[in-house]
C-alpha cells in the first residue's frame, strides 16, 4: 500500500475559502500542501485512501441552520473517507488498521478516534466501506425500512435510482418482496437498473415523457417513494401516490445548487387527499443502529442478493471541486469515490 | 320546533348543475322546490335544521380521484347536517329524535339510517353537534392528538385559527399543556383567540408582517403545525419548525378555489433538514373512534375548558352558494352553520 513513499509525503488539503453561490468552482477552495500532521496523546494519523463524494457536501458549505454546523471558512472541507492508520498514540488503533471516519478532503487526517470505525477489508473492499456499507448503505437501509416501511407486494419508487443510495433502495425493496421502480437519467442507467440490479421497471426522466412513463411503470400506483431529488419528479410522483403512501425524504438534489428559491410541487394536496406521510430523515440519527444495518447489508451482499457499484475516480484531492460538480450533473455511475 | 308548519312544507333542494371553476356561483346549482320525500321500509325522513358549511365541500364538487367520490351532476349537494326525524319506518328512530348525518343541502332528507347518529340536545345545542362535537371537533381532536402528538411544553401553531377546526386545535393544545399560537386574518379574530380562547399568541396574516410576527410569537420555534391553509403560510411556518416537528395536514384552503396550479413552498428542504413528518389525514378515517372523541370534547366543554362558537346564518338552502363563498373569504367568525 505504498507505505514507503507515503512516509515522505506532505499533507495536501482542500479548505473552504468562501461560501459558494450555485455550483462550486475551484476558487471556492484553497488547495495547498501543508505539513503532515503528527499524532498527539490519544490521537491517530490516517492516510486517506478514498473519499466519499456526497450531495450533502454542498449543503455543508452554506451558512445557516441545518442538521450539522456548516464547514467554517478556512477549515478543511468535511468528507467521509476510508484509509489506514499510519501513526497511533491511541490504545484502540494500530498502524495498518483500515478505518472509516469524517477525515475531510485531505491526504492525512489527525483524529482522537471518536466516530472512527475499524473496517474489515476481508469481507468487503475498502471503497465499499464508504459506499454500500457506509453512509449511502445506512441511508438506504434505514430510510427505506424505518421511514418508508414497505410491505410485501407494494410498489416502491426511488429517484436518483442508479446513484449510491438509490441503487441500494431498489435492491432492498426487491429483497423485501416489493415491486421496485427506479427513476434515472439516460437509457444506459435505466438498463443497468433493470438488467443488472433486478429493478422491475425504470423511468428515464430525460426522455421527456416522465408522467406517462411513470404511469406505465406503476400500474398499481406508488406506495413508497424514496425521495432523493425533489422538483418536477416529486410533482409527478405525488400524482401517482396511493392512499396511506409514505415518502421518506432523503435528499432534494434538484434544489441544493439553486441560487433562486425553487417553487415546490403544485400538488401537495395529494398529501391530504391520499393521507400521505412525508418524512425527512438524516442518516446520522441512526448512528446507534449502524451495526444492525451493516450486518443486514453485508449478509445480503455475501449471498449475492445485493450488488454494490463504486465509480472510483483518480485525481487526488485536487480533483474534489470537479468531482462534486460531476455528481450534481449526474455524470457518475454508481457511488462516486475519489481516490487519494 | 314549527312541526305544524313543517307538515305542509315542500322539500327544497340544491343540486349540482355543473362542475364549478374557481369560486362557486349561483349558476353552478339548481335550486328548486320538490315533493317532500316519504319514507320507504326501514327508512326515515329528517327535517334538516342546520347545515354545516365546510371547506371540503368545494373539493367534493370536482371531478377526479379523492378520498370520497365527487358529487354527481344532478345530485343533491353533499352536506353534514342536524335535524329531527319527522317520519320513521325504522326500528332505530322515532319522530322527534334529534339526529346528525350526511343529509345534503335540502330541507327534507330520506335515509336508511346508516351513518345517522342520535344526538343529545340536553348536553349540547343542536348546532354544536355539527360544530365542536361534529366533524370539526373530530378533525381537531384526532388530527392534533393522533397525527400531531404534541408533548407538554411544546409549541403548537394552527392556521385558520379562529375557524371551526382551528379554534378547537388551539384550545386542545392548551389543555394538553402546550404553547398555542393561532394564525388568523384580522385584529378582531386575533384578539378573540388570545382573550376569549386562551391562546398564548396570535399572528394576523393580513398585517403584512407574517414572518416577523411568527418569529416573535414562537420564541422556541414550532413543534407541531396544524395545517389548514397551505401557500405562503406553510412557507413561513417551515422556516420556524424545530427538529422532529410534525405537520398534520388537515386542509389546504388556499388552493381549493384555484383555477391555475399554485406553486408549493420553496423551502420543502426544511422537511429534510429538520426531519419533519408532514402527514395528511381525513376525519372519516377515525369513524370508529368518534365516540371517544365526542366524550373527550364534551367533558372538556362541560367543565368549561373548551368553548364552541357557531356562526349561525339565516337564509335557508337558497343561501348555500353565498355561504360557501363567505367561508372561503374568511367572512365567518366561528363554525359556519346555515339555518334551514
Amino acid at each position: 500500500m505504498r507505505r514507503g513513499s507515503a512516509m515522505a509525503e506532505r499533507n495536501r488539503t482542500v479548505r473552504l475559502a468562501r461560501r459558494p453561490i450555485g455550483a462550486v468552482t475551484r476558487d471556492d477552495f484553497i488547495i495547498a500542501d501543508e505539513a503532515r500532521p503528527v499524532p498527539g496523546d490519544n490521537e491517530i494519523v490516517v492516510r486517506v485512501r478514498y473519499l466519499s463524494i456526497d450531495p450533502a457536501m454542498r449543503g455543508w458549505m452554506n451558512e445557516g441552520k441545518s442538521y450539522v454546523p456548516p464547514v467554517a471558512l478556512g477549515d478543511v472541507m468535511r468528507a467521509l473517507a476510508v484509509g489506514e492508520v499510519v501513526a497511533s498514540n491511541h490504545d484502540g488503533f494500530s498502524p495498518g488498521d483500515a478505518v472509516t471516519g469524517l477525515f475531510g478532503v485531505q491526504r492525512y487526517a489527525v483524529s482522537d478516534g471518536r466516530d472512527v470505525e475499524r473496517v474489515d477489508t476481508e469481507r468487503a473492499s475498502l471503497p465499499c466501506w464508504i459506499g454500500g456499507l457506509g453512509m449511502p448503505g445506512m441511508t438506504a437501509y434505514f430510510g427505506l425500512t424505518d421511514v418508508g416501511r414497505p410491505k410485501k407486494g407494494e410498489t416502491v419508487v426511488v429517484s436518483a435510482a442508479s446513484g449510491a443510495v438509490g441503487s441500494l433502495v431498489g435492491q432492498i425493496a426487491k429483497i423485501l418482496g416489493c415491486r421496485a421502480v427506479g427513476i434515472a437519467g439516460g437509457e444506459e442507467k435505466c438498463r443497468y437498473l433493470t438488467e443488472e440490479l433486478g429493478f422491475d421497471a425504470a423511468v428515464d426522466y430525460k426522455a421527456g415523457r416522465l408522467q406517462a412513463d411513470l404511469v406505465a411503470a406503476t400500474p398499481d400506483g406508488i406506495d413508497v417513494y424514496f425521495e432523493n431529488v425533489g422538483g418536477v419528479i416529486l410533482e409527478a410522483v405525488l400524482d401517482r401516490m396511493n392512499a396511506f403512501g409514505r415518502i421518506p425524504v432523503c435528499g432534494l438534489i434538484s434544489v441544493y445548487n439553486a441560487t433562486e428559491p425553487q417553487p415546490g410541487p403544485h400538488n401537495l394536496r395529494s398529501i391530504l387527499v391520499n393521507r400521505l406521510k412525508m418524512q425527512g430523515f438524516i442518516v446520522f440519527d441512526y448512528r446507534d443502529r449502524y451495526r444492525e444495518g451493516v450486518e443486514a447489508l453485508l449478509n445480503w451482499h455475501e449471498t449475492g442478493l445485493l450488488k454494490f457499484r463504486e465509480d472510483v475516480r483518480p485525481g487526488g484531492v485536487d480533483a474534489y471541486p470537479d468531482m462534486l460538480n460531476l455528481l450534481f450533473s449526474g455524470g457518475n455511475f454508481g457511488k462516486l469515490v475519489l481516490e487519494i
